[in-house]
């Protein structure tokens, strides 16, 4: 069932949960693909009822970033909930969301606002004000939808380790179920963003992964070093690329690794033409 | 019943949800007086079950404030709750809210953060990053108990007008109950800092709601200019105040009125002493 405004959301969850059903919430800018899927799937497989919110949030768009031209294809989003036996599609306007009145900024409206040491690196550095924007729009569907569980992929493991900061930290009664990184056979996380690459750009963005799981094999074979780990991706790369950052974090609070151990995440960002991707693979 | 974690609240508030009972929230920093009294028979009345919380909220207390001094009289607050047929008092430590890991800093803890146009003027501009903590603990109070209503008073007016903020854009599923303030019969407002007072103190206090009282008084006569309401207050200072200042704002957004109307609250802060109090009055 595709609803459009909060107070019904509210009254049919309202419902559900008198009858003592649990509610799984995904949380999604739609244009929704099997990564998106998988998340959907596991929320329906283990909670009575799924809602699935197709929101593309303006606030967690930096300047210069691509709101306008974000894909949105919310006729196949819903075909592709319904399959998947997704209870509610709940897709609100902007303006539902965040009211006409005053410009989206922090002079007239309240923020969640993430740590600094959670959001000073890896994406947080170029996206300033992104996981702000994050924290905030989820904050706001966690209390419209009131959900048992709620969904996230691994595929953005920063927001992942932010939103599962910010549920502690602010006591918020939502489980959050992380789901692992769908990706194509040829190793190519999926994500939204893949709309934008060429078939050669999709070449190239296969060094994402290639590097990750050398790094890992080489892990494997005893390598901790984060120096030497991290050289090993210079073969990967060519004049397509332009790399972002290439780390090691904990898995937990995101601290930086000298050696890497089984606690370590190794996260990637890498520019191929203007299209700008993530990937990221967990050592353990 | 006296309970200190936040694992055993929200036990006992599962199962009054599951009888279907209604829920109200007073949340306090304790040395309970006949205001907050106030506060708690509302919503003894109009709710199944009450929880008062008493938390001395460290991150609402800004460098230089009285955080080690401010009073806490725990034995005597569980006895005017119990009296007043409260169901639970939630007394937790600072480490059951906070943990004991990181310091409590926008580094390591998610906050929850006001508009700016909402704090950058009255009691916000001398203390700064206090409604931050307010905001911070309020929602984790709100998420730990759940609550239907939430009593706050209209003595800490842009208090109460920053939560109804937080509250509508965050979707936050409880509703707001501003309550009057109460007055000795001299017209002092309560307050739990009165207790810093001296006999002569007390005295000059009585300036703040003087003040007030004559203000409307004028208005209520025909003077709608500000400046002129405003000149009314000299006659009752002496050097034994300090007045941080005198406004005139929107009850619902705090923007400044050069007119008053009916929708204004006039705002008032003076220091008597090392003694900073508050009051404010509606115009309507």
């Amino acid at each position: 069932m595709l609803i459009h405004t909060i107070d019904e959301v509210r009254e049919k969850v309202k419902e559900w949960k008198k009858q003592g059903f649990t509610v799984g919430l995904v949380p999604t800018m739609g244009a929704l693909h099997n990564g998106h899927l998988s998340l959907i799937k596991k929320s329906v497989e283990k909670c009575d009822k799924t809602v699935v919110s197709v929101f593309v949030n303006p606030i967690q768009f930096c300047p210069g970033e691509d709101l306008e031209k974000y894909p949105r294809t919310l006729d196949a989003d819903e075909k592709l909930c319904n399959d998947a036996g997704v209870d509610i599609i709940f897709a609100p306007s902007p303006k539902e969301m965040y009211g006409d009145g005053h410009i989206l900024s922090n002079d007239f409206l309240t923020y969640v606002i993430p740590p600094f040491f959670y959001v000073n690196k890896l994406c947080g550095k170029s996206r300033v004000g992104h996981f702000d924007g994050v924290c905030t729009v989820v904050n706001k569907l966690f209390n419209i939808v009131q959900p048992d569980f709620a969904f996230f992929g691994e595929k953005d493991r920063q927001q992942l380790i932010i939103l599962k900061k910010m549920v502690k930290d602010l006591n918020i009664p939502v489980r959050i179920i992380p789901c692992p990184i769908v990706r194509e056979e040829n190793g190519l996380a999926l994500s939204s963003r893949n709309k934008y690459l060429s078939d050669e750009d999709k070449q190239h963005a296969l060094a994402l992964s290639k590097i990750l799981f050398n790094i890992k094999a080489c892990y494997n074979n005893g390598i901790k070093d984060v120096s030497e780990l991290s050289e090993t991706a210079y073969s990967y790369l060519n004049n397509h690329h332009s790399l972002e950052y290439l780390e090691f974090r904990d898995a937990d609070d995101l601290e930086e690794k000298k050696t890497a151990d089984d606690n370590t995440i190794v996260f990637i960002a890498l520019k191929i033409g203007n299209v700008r991707l993530i990937d990221n693979i967990a050592l353990r």
